[in-house]
C-alpha cells in the first residue's frame, strides 16, 4: 500500500483556496498511484477556525467542500479534516472530524474524543467528544484514524498538582483493540521551540507501545498568532522515526507501507543552536503568513538603534523582502549618536528604505500645551510616554498613508514587566518577538550575525536603554536580563509561586518586585497586538489572567 | 429550617477580603439562628479566577481559606464555592466545587458536572466534570447542591444547528432520584439585559418540574468585563418565584423553609424601560468595581460634545462621584461651536472638573513634519487618525501625570464596523459602553434625562459626527444607526450569515458592506480595552474570531 502525506499551509476560512490545494495534491497522488493520502486536522477550513464555527452557514460550506473533494476520490482513499454536525439531538453542535473519502463519496466519519482545552486550545467550546471507535478497511488493510489530542493520551502532566495524565480514557487503546495495521494521525500542533522533541517522543512511544506504524500529518504555516511548523512524521512499528517532512514549508511524500520498517532517519535530535534557528524560521513564517493571508505586502518598523527593533527588522526583511520593509528612525534629544548611527547602518545593511524624523519639535509642542496643566509638577514617566506615543502616531500615520503594516518590536521580558508604553511602543498589528525573552533576542541577533555583521555590533554591545530621558538604562529599573528572564520563566511558563521561586535562590525582594510588575501590567498586555507564539506559554489568548485580580 | 442567602461582591483573588466577608455573614446568620446559609459559586476566590487556577499555590490558598471558614461553622450548615483538587490520578487538575461546612469542618464536597465552555465561559479549561451525586442530610432535611450550569441542562439551544440541548446528561435528574427536600443552587451568571427573564424561567421551570423549592444564590459585582447582577432567587415547589434579592447590591435574606410555599413576589417581570434602567445600573456597577478592585479612584474622559462621551461621563459620575471625574475637551478646527458648548454645559451639569486644550497647533506640527514624506498626496483618513491620536496622547499624559484612569467612550456600533481610530479614540483602560449599540446609547441618554436635562439637548439632536474633517457626518460613511444596528445584531448576536440577513429584507449590498467592515475590523478590536458586557455577545474574550481569516 502506497501512503502519501500532504503537509499544507491552509488559510483559515478560505475554503476555495484550501479545497484547491487539497484537490491538486489528490491529483498529484493519483499520478503516483498512491493508495491512501492523508491531510492534517481541519484541513478543509484551516486550524483554528475559532468562532467561525458558531456560524451554521460556515460549517455547511465546510461540509460542501468536503463533498466536492470526495467526488474526485474514486480509486484513491483520502483522509481530510473538517468540522461536521453532531447528528445527536443533545450535546455540542459539532464534531472535530476526519473524513475518509473513497469511491467518490464520504465513506466514513471519525470524530475526535479528547478535546484540548488549555493554553491556546479551546476545542470543548465547539465540539462534542466522540466515544465511538471504528477502523477503515481499505485495500486489505485496517486503518485507525486519530486526530491530534487523541494521540496524546499519555502526555505527562507537568505541574505540581500531582496529576498523572490529563485524560481518563485512551482513544488509542480503544482503537488498538480493533487491531489496525497502521495509524493515520491528523494533527495541528503549533510551534514551540522546546516542544519539537517532546512531540516526536509522544508519537514514537505510541508506535513502540502498540507495534504499528504511525503516519502523522501536521499543518504548516501561521494563522494569527500560531505558527505550525510542519515536520510531519512517519514512525515505524518499532517506534523508530522513519522519516520527517520538512519544517516550515509545504511538503508531500510517498511511502510504501511494507518498507516503513527500519530507521531511515537518524539524528533528528535538535540541539540548542537548532532551536534558535528554528525559532528564527518560525518567526519569519509567522510574519510572512500574517501578511500573505491578510493580503498585505509592506511593513513599516520604527528603528530605535536597539536590539529589539533590529532583530524585528531582520525577521521582516527575511519574511517580506527588503523592498517591502521601510524603517522610520525617530530620534529625540535623548537618542544617543550611536543609536542613530547604528539604526542607519542597519537600514543600509538590510538595504531597506528609511526616513529620519526628529520628534523634539512635537515633544516640545506637547510639553508647551500641557504646561499650564502640569505646572509645578516634576517630570516623570508621563514625559517619557509622550515621546513613545508621538513615535507611534508618526508610524501609524505612515502606515495609514501608504498601507504599510506597523510591526511591533517589544520583547517578552519588557512586555512581562510592563516596561513599555501603551499606545506607544506597544503599537503595531503584530508583535514579532513578543514571545522571545530579551536574553533570547541577543542569541537570535548573534545567530543572525553568525556569517557576517548584519546587525551592527554597537547594537549588541550597547547597554539596553529606552532612551526616553537623560542617560537612561534599562538596568536603572530592572535587574540584569539574565536574572529577570529566569524569574519570569518560572512564574509565567512554570506557574511557580513567589515562594517556590525564592527557594531556587533568587533574591526574595526581587522576586516579589518582578511578580508584582507582571501582575500590574496585565491591563497593558490586554491591549497588546497578537504575539507570534514560539514558547509553551505566550502572552495572549493562551494566558488569561483576571485584570482586577488581587494577587 | 431557617435558610439564608448571602449575595456578596467577591474580589477575584482577594482571599483575605472574601473570607472576611463570608465569615461576617456566617456570624450574622448565627445571630439569627439560621440553620443553612448558602453563598455563591467560587465564593472563596471570586468568579472567574481564570488562569490563576493554573497556579497550585493559589488553589492551595483557596482550600486553606475554606478550611479556616469551616472552623466557625459549628452548629450552622454553610455552603460555599471553591476550586478543589481532583483526587483522581487522571483528568483535569481541579473540580468546581460546593463545600458543605458543619461541625467545624468540611463535611462534604459536591462537584460541578456541566462545565460551560461557550461565549465568555471556559470552565473545561480547568475542571474535571463530576459524575457523582450525593445529597447533604442535615437537620432532618435532604439537600441537593447544584452549581450554576448543572441547573441549566434544560437550556434550549438557540441556533440553527438543529440541536435541542447543549448537554446529554441532567445532573438535576440524577439528584432528584435521591429525593431531596430542596435545592441549594450556587451560581455566578453575569448580566445581560436580555437574559434576566430567561434566567428566572430556567430556575422556575426546574422547581415546577421537580416539585421542590430552589434557593439560587448569584454573586453580585463586577470582575473585569463581567458584571454580576445579583437578583438571587427563591422559587417554591410549584415553580413560583417566592422572592428575589436586590439587583446590583449585596443582600442577605432569611427564609423559613416551610413558609416558602405561596407566591410572595409577583410582577417581577421586567419591561423594556426596566432593561435600559438595568443596563444603566449594570454599567455603573461595572465602572465602580473596576476602579474599586484595582484601587483607583479617579477617571478622566475626553468630552467631544457627542453622545457617547456624554453618556460615558454620566455613568462615570454615578459610579465614582463628580469629584473623581475630570473631563478634557480637546477641540480642533473641525469641532463645531455647538459641540464645544455642549461639552462645557455637560461638564457643568455634572459638576465635574474640565480643561480645554485646542489641538490645532499639534496637528499642524505633525502635518508640517510629515509634509516632506506625504508631499503631493491627498488628505485622507491619515489626517483624521492623527487628530484622534493627538487627543489620546494628551488624555494619557493627563492620566499618567495625575493617576486618573482613562475611560474609553466607543459604542458597539462603531466598534463593530471599525469606525474608530486604534490608539486614538479606542484608547482607555475600560470600555464603558462598548457593548451598547448606538441606538441604545440614545435610549440611555433619554433615560438619563427623564427627570431633567443632564445631557444637553443639542447632544441628542445633533447628527452624529467624528468631527475629524470639514462637515463630516457619520452618515457619510455609514447607514442610519437604526438600520446598521439591526444588521449588526443579526450578524454578531444571532450568528446569521449574509444570506440569512438579506432574507429579512435588508439591502443586499449594504449587508455585504457591513459584514465586510465587521470582519476587517477584527484586528482593531483585538487591541481594544476590556468591554463591560451587558449583552449576550460582547466583543472581547466571548467572541474569538481568527484575525487572518478569509470570510
Amino acid at each position: 500500500m502506497k501512503i502519501a502525506l500532504a503537509q499544507l499551509n491552509y488559510h483559515i476560512g478560505d475554503l476555495v483556496a484550501n479545497t484547491t490545494d487539497i484537490v491538486l495534491n489528490i491529483k498529484k497522488a493519483q499520478q503516483f498511484n498512491v493508495d491512501l493520502l492523508i491531510f492534517s486536522e481541519m484541513s478543509v477550513c484551516g486550524y483554528p477556525p475559532q468562532d467561525m464555527l458558531d456560524y451554521p452557514e460556515f460549517v455547511k460550506r465546510c461540509m460542501e467542500s468536503a463533498e466536492n473533494i470526495s467526488r474526485i476520490c474514486t480509486d484513491i482513499g483520502v483522509i481530510i479534516g473538517s468540522p461536521t454536525i453532531n447528528e445527536k439531538k443533545n450535546g455540542k453542535n459539532l464534531h472535530n472530524s476526519a473524513l475518509f473519502l473513497h469511491q467518490g463519496q464520504i465513506k466514513s466519519i471519525h470524530n475526535k474524543t479528547l478535546l484540548p482545552d488549555y493554553d491556546i486550545y479551546d476545542e470543548y467550546r465547539y465540539f462534542e467528544p466522540s466515544n465511538e471507535y471504528n477502523l477503515i478497511e481499505f485495500k486489505g488493510k485496517k486503518i485507525a484514524v486519530a486526530i491530534c489530542e487523541d494521540l496524546w493520551f499519555n502526555q505527562p502532566v507537568e505541574n505540581s498538582f500531582g496529576r498523572n495524565f490529563l485524560y481518563s480514557e485512551s482513544p488509542l487503546d480503544k482503537l488498538m483493540k480493533l487491531e489496525p495495521d497502521l495509524v493515520a494521525g491528523l494533527v495541528a500542533t503549533p510551534f514551540a521551540a522546546s516542544r519539537i522533541e517532546a512531540k516526536k517522543e509522544v508519537y514514537r512511544k505510541n508506535a513502540e507501545k502498540y507495534g504499528v506504524p504511525f503516519f502523522i500529518v501536521n499543518q504548516v504555516g501561521a494563522n494569527n498568532d500560531l505558527i505550525f511548523e510542519g515536520g510531519s512524521l512517519v514512525v515505524n512499528h518499532k517506534g523508530e522515526v522513519f522519516d520527517r517532512l520538512v519544517f516550515f514549508e509545504e511538503d508531500f511524500q510517498i511511502y510504501e507501507l511494507d518498507e516503513v520498517t527500519d530507521t531511515r532517519a537518524h539524528g533528528i535530535k535538535l540541539n540548542e543552536k537548532d532551536l534558535v534557528d528554528m525559532t528564527f524560521q518560525a518567526l519569519v513564517l509567522g510574519v510572512k503568513d500574517y501578511f500573505f493571508k491578510l493580503g498585505f505586502k509592506k511593513a513599516v518598523i520604527g528603528l530605535s538603534g536597539g536590539i529589539d527593533s533590529a532583530v524585528t527588522a531582520v525577521l521582516a526583511v527575511r519574511a517580506l523582502g527588503h523592498r517591502n520593509v521601510e524603517a522610520l528612525i525617530l530620534p529625540s534629544r535623548y537618542t544617543s549618536e550611536g543609536s542613530i548611527e547604528d539604526a542607519l547602518k542597519l537600514a543600509k545593511n538590510l538595504d531597506i528604505g528609511y526616513h529620519v524624523i526628529e520628534i523634539d519639535r512635537l515633544f516640545d509642542t506637547f510639553n508647551g500645551m500641557l504646561k499650564p496643566l502640569f505646572s509645578g509638577l516634576p517630570e516623570d514617566n508621563t514625559e517619557e510616554n509622550i515621546q513613545a506615543r508621538i513615535r507611534s502616531n508618526i508610524l501609524m500615520a505612515f502606515s495609514n498613508k501608504f498601507g504599510h503594516i506597523l510591526l511591533n518590536t517589544s520583547n517578552k521580558s519588557e512586555s512581562a514587566v510592563g516596561y513599555t508604553t501603551l499606545y506607544g511602543d506597544m503599537s503595531g498589528s503584530l508583535s514579532v518577538i513578543g514571545d522571545v525573552y530579551k536574553t533570547r533576542v541577543y542569541e537570535m541577533a548573534k545567530y543572525i550575525n553568525h556569517n557576517k555583521e548584519i546587525i551592527p555590533d554597537g547594537i549588541l554591545s550597547r547597554a539596553p536603554s529606552a532612551e526616553l530621558k537623560e542617560n537612561q538604562k534599562d538596568s536603572d529599573d530592572l535587574p540584569e536580563y539574565e536574572l529577570l528572564d529566569k524569574i519570569l520563566f518560572q512564574y509565567i511558563e512554570l506557574n511557580r509561586s513567589a515562594g517556590e521561586i525564592k527557594k531556587t535562590g533568587a533574591d526574595p525582594s526581587l522576586v516579589d518586585k518582578i511578580i508584582s510588575l507582571v501582575n500590574k501590567s496585565e491591563y497593558k498586555r490586554y491591549q497588546s497586538p497578537p504575539v507570534l507564539r514560539v514558547s509553551e506559554k505566550a502572552f495572549g489568548p493562551g494566558r488569561k489572567m483576571p485584570l482586577v485580580a488581587k494577587i
